[in-house]
């Protein structure tokens, strides 16, 4: 049971749906940000924006984050979900462009803190041809989940443990968006 | 030198200021979400919850964020800068309330991991009178520290060495606000 009362069938609002019905004021925000960094015009397919958040999702440990994320990325990769579980796996040894592979380095050192993110790893994934936005929206991208994950786990809300559960989350984010 | 080019001068427009001006999409709602939480219409006044900011950026080691929310906290607290570097040493031992002393606690868990967040400390914290708002703002203001601190880290930025530089955006802050 979460930390507070939401006001919501948990079950039916699990993970970060709850505390947004709970307070919308932050919600909007939360959302907008989510939208930009996740689906908006971008170098980036979508789909690799997500497995980013799903990775770091991943490493902080948060459930509800790390699954409904692995869907979203799924959902808009060729590969689906082999894909996501090699790259949460290992990174290392992933099908993956080396591009991607360098800004997942990145990803990994915001998780543990913004200081770990070192020349040498930007230089790297520029030498794989990472551009300035690319290495912002991937820092962003980590922090970012570095807060949802914590907002999600911090006031302990339900996390489905069923991975078909977040099936129908994904078609409405690939359709619809997260709004804001 | 931040790890991507600006197009601004770092030393005018330092730590999330300079980010800010590089991708408008993404300050809007990280402005957003700032003004809700550190100056939205709350029962906690404004000063303390940017004192649960400082804090937090203080233990991500983040010279900006501690420094500027440091002086934005000041600004809006009776007892000003003398209190927050108090709390910032040992909130344990500093003139505050009980409940504040609660939510400090709970703020330095999510710091850890959401997972830290443990029924002890809300329990302890809803003792001393902390509601339920009280209880969710304080995670999320301490969540998205944990994101605004490695935002800003992660790409290297300027952080002004001297605190007196932090004063003209705490005025900015305190008239104004975060905009978004």
């Amino acid at each position: 049971m979460a930390h507070i009362e939401l006001g919501v069938d948990e079950k039916q609002f699990p993970g970060i749906t709850g505390l947004m019905r709970y307070r919308p004021e932050t919600a909007k925000p939360l959302n907008a940000l989510a939208e930009v960094l996740l689906r908006g015009p971008h170098p980036m397919p979508a789909g690799e924006r997500e497995l980013i958040a799903a990775y770091v999702s991943g490493l902080n440990d948060c459930t509800f984050c790390r699954d409904s994320h692995s869907a979203f990325a799924a959902a808009q990769l060729d590969s689906g979900m082999t894909l996501v579980d090699q790259v949460r796996a290992d990174p290392d040894t992933a099908p993956i462009s080396p591009k991607l592979r360098a800004l997942l380095r990145i990803a990994a050192a915001v998780q543990r803190s913004g200081r770990a993110v070192t020349p040498d790893l930007v230089a790297a994934a520029r030498a794989e041809g990472a551009t300035d936005l690319e290495l912002h929206d991937t820092v962003l991208i980590a922090a970012a989940f570095c807060m949802y994950n914590r907002y999600v786990d911090g006031l302990a809300t339900f996390a489905p443990p069923d991975r078909a559960a977040y099936a129908d989350s994904a078609r409405r984010i690939v359709e619809v968006g997260y709004g804001g």
